[in-house]
């Protein structure tokens, strides 16, 4: 299946990704993973909730972290650019036949509460708190010295649907693999906001979140992050990197946060406002699509996902096998 | 006078800054610097004119070199999201009283040929032709691995009276100086591709060119191209910096070309695709907005600048007096 | 077997490593990776050998490629403080039994040449030709931008040994592998120069050569390096890396040459010119001593070496097992 | 006057450099500045004295801050190979008609204090308590990650002197400044541990400190250091840089401490340990001497310095101007 013509203009504007919402079983763990060690700022916390923001950020927050029993990821979060996208929003789902309800958010405008045709839950809201800036208050950067959240990563088990759907919704395809055998999308990559991706699909067993990705300054505070990891004892907790991608030609990190939710430290991918940009295809048997260096992903890093709270998980009716670690 | 609030429903819709075009009085000169120093790639060359485009730049150029007797800029063009918006710029500036005309220019589509009222020529298309990407052809990487044009910055006559024409236009200012003593902008910074700045004003004797700026990976190939430029015959080309800017936390450096022209490289600001990203406001006595570990920026800096072909030239009515380095 | 004591008053004065000698197939395919994609300095060339510096160096030559039938390193060469350590060394390996031979080379002075107990040839010499600085030529630099020869490694079959030897000949160990099942030595760091090595033995068959490393300015040149070869047709020549060292701290990389040589990437170890320095012990079961981010190194870096010309390989009697990516 | 050949075989062997001792008059301010700013380790403290190691340092400190009313510092210390050096250094000294005197230092072995014919203070001993090594703990590392003392740069009212005299002791000059109109010296550097220097001279009153310089991992620590001190109040305390030296070819950043001491952070410079290597020159009117990208050093940074504790300082005779920032 193709790769569908760019939507330019779209039902709702969208402006880009915004938070996601991960349960954890220890606050305390993941304060010491995500504010001791990757960086992340505190905005707001008590016995249930910590909101974290990136230090180029304004608005509330990046990340929620929310406790509960089982490891799983509430929502994806998305800033719509005024409130008038929000009945927008609300229209195009209800056309859709998708599930839509109102609701109230802490620190966020009105709130719609959907999902996408996969049953992935999504929020849409245009205003959050808006915090004083803290990009140049030096003495706050430590960890990796995360400074935006970048993009969403999930697991779909019909990637050429999701493409479709989204594509309508008015994200645009920066790069893709194709499955050379049938002709199905294993991959694909989509952006509002001007970056490689606010979303990315890989083909499996889905929808669950595969990984949310923070955008840092440059590769070395990458690899200041894993000496600190190496050394502060989660040295586990590395799964892949750091690498090259092929695809989207960015810098990288995996990690796995205390409960295994999987994070991506993310840089130099390219500007991709060009409305008549083209999208660049990759082959699934090409690993430098993966790690443009060589390295192929671990099996891992192609099958563990955050699942969505309460959301049945298909299996994909792709059966290709990307190339993995042996 | 105020920052105007950001227009986020204007009359057009420009995608981003496209490109700049340089009169040099010697090709041959222009080419060792550019091309050979600064790592820009040749896109077309005849005996009056070479093109050039940036590493990961798709657009055929984002700088023309055109060999004539006097250094000059002929204009500064945008790229519109649309032909529609072609139209839609025509109204806007006849409207306004500014002369229009359509032009062609090799390489991109039909061109609309105007100015702002301080006289300042601009050009606006929406397709130019696309060539193949070579941003993961690293083989091309040197000098200063320039991956994109970032900004136009000019000399105006009164800043306040550009920042509210390019706001109606659809700019959305980021940050800005003012002058407390008269309440008036010294400087601005405004948008449309979702960084700190597309275009900026500096007060001064306008309208002129102050600088064309380039993204480059990292601070590190900035200083890559200090070494080799104060090797290679171009220690004298540099001018100020290297540095961290307060205004737009970018790190920087700025160089002049053999004729002249001020060149800056730049990287590491910040995503400003929020609709309701507040701007940030500096004042005129502070030398941290300029530096922000302190160091003023040279008189010549604030003085001396690319005049456009054929443009009056304003004092402006604004007479203080910024910090220069003793 | 404990580590022995540095002697400290070596009966020859070992300045640092000086050189090794390739013997390789193909001289044109060898100088497209040494030079063209390495970034080494042509310093002599003819129809049978092509002698290389790196940037920070005035000696001669770091790199002799001679053309050959059979991969294999010729000999490892070795600068003395002056010319009666010359005879020091004759004297201290006649005393062993060692074979000793006065030889002429080009580009350097009296020069002798024998081998240690392992049979691994050794060259000796106090005096070689030296070139007019470069290492402030920018224009020069390029690919990983290499500044000096650091250390060879080779694998020993009997390390324990070896570092009695190379221990009573000056050298002193910074940092040790143990076997801690038998107490024997795995693997042993031992410098001369003042940084972590000069030479490190690995057990395994031997003698061989398993590679020989260039000194680089920081991590972001090694990963420059990456990009290169993985988009200029050595994707395959990527071996391990990049990471970082548990032993010696170092971020590294190994790349294997046209012919299989193996060369490593290395910088940011540490000063260890305290003669009571306190040589560090790792486990060989602690896959951090390897990697300290937690990657094993695949199989292949612990088997393959370059066999030095006409030497006997023996078996290592020490059989334990590293641990090695599944 | 020309640079005296290398004495290779001196009568004391000095490893390196090893610490100064800054009189400081707010211990608390201090310990803001060099240990929650740059990042240096405290080994020690009372209400008298904090003691500092950089990272990779196993020695028990690089640094002394002692609480006095006049900030100065009271000595420079080295480290030499053996007890027995300690008695040849008794005799050196003594031979040319300087004071010594055996004292007892905290966490040192047995010290012998006195002074070179300028009356500089100096110290030297053979043992210093050892620590366990913290170079692998990450989480440690803060401000600018200081790996190691580098260098002290003092100085001196006749500096073909001292470079004569230091000679004698073993230093060996790497490079040097010349007075061009007089043939004199007005700088030079001299190492001992095979880097660009363990000490230098400058002309001018003297013999006072100019700086003591620390190692950093790259350029990049030296920016976020920039970053950092910018925003936590240290603006001011910045004197001169980031630059790149040509004089050691070191990329370098010059501040001021609490105190008015001179600190400077310094890396990548190069190997030294050949005994030939060639001393190289350069002329005073070269203003990349100083800066290779071509920016003069302030006037302040020629003029000012530390005093040692109750030594009396000279004019220079030698009344050379160099080039300085207008």
């Amino acid at each position: 299946m193709a790769i569908p013509a760019a939507n330019l203009y779209p039902p709702v504007n969208i402006v880009r990704l915004s938070h996601v919402e991960f349960v954890v079983r220890d606050l305390k763990a993941s304060r010491a993973f995500y504010v001791d060690t990757l960086g992340l700022q505190v905005t707001f916390e008590d016995s249930q909730m910590i909101t974290l923001r990136a230090l180029e950020e304004r608005g509330h927050h990046c990340l929620i972290l929310r406790k509960g029993d089982e490891p799983a990821a509430s929502h994806l979060s998305f800033k719509l650019f005024d409130e008038k996208d929000l009945y927008a929003a609300q229209a195009f789902f209800e056309s859709r036949g998708l599930p839509v309800q109102w609701i109230d958010r802490p620190f966020q405008s009105r709130t719609l509460l959907t999902s996408d045709p996969h049953g992935t839950p999504l929020e849409f809201y245009a205003k959050m708190d808006r915090l004083p800036p803290i990009h140049q208050k030096y003495g706050l950067y430590k960890g990796v010295k995360p400074l935006r959240i970048d993009h969403f990563n999930f697991f779909m088990s019909n990637v050429d649907e999701a493409v479709a759907f989204y594509n309508e919704l008015g994200f645009r395809t920066t790069e893709y693999t194709e499955d050379e055998v049938t002709g199905r999308l294993w991959a694909a990559w989509m952006h509002r906001k001007g970056g490689v991706h606010d979303i990315a699909f890989t083909n499996g067993r889905g929808p669950r979140l595969h990984h949310v990705a923070f955008w840092v300054p440059t590769p070395l505070n990458i690899i200041d992050l894993l000496d600190l990891m190496a050394t502060t004892g989660y040295v586990s907790n590395i799964e892949r990197g750091p690498g090259r991608h092929g695809l989207s030609n960015a810098f990288f990190l995996y990690v796995r946060d205390p409960d295994g939710h999987r994070v991506e430290f993310y840089c130099s991918d390219y500007q991709t406002v060009d409305p008549d940009l083209e999208p660049l295809k990759w082959s699934l048997k090409d690993p430098q699509r993966q790690t443009l260096w060589g390295a192929p992903a671990p099996r891992c890093w192609f099958e563990e996902g955050t699942p969505f709270q309460g959301v049945a998980i298909k299996e994909p009716d792709l059966k290709a096998t990307p190339i993995v670690a042996p």
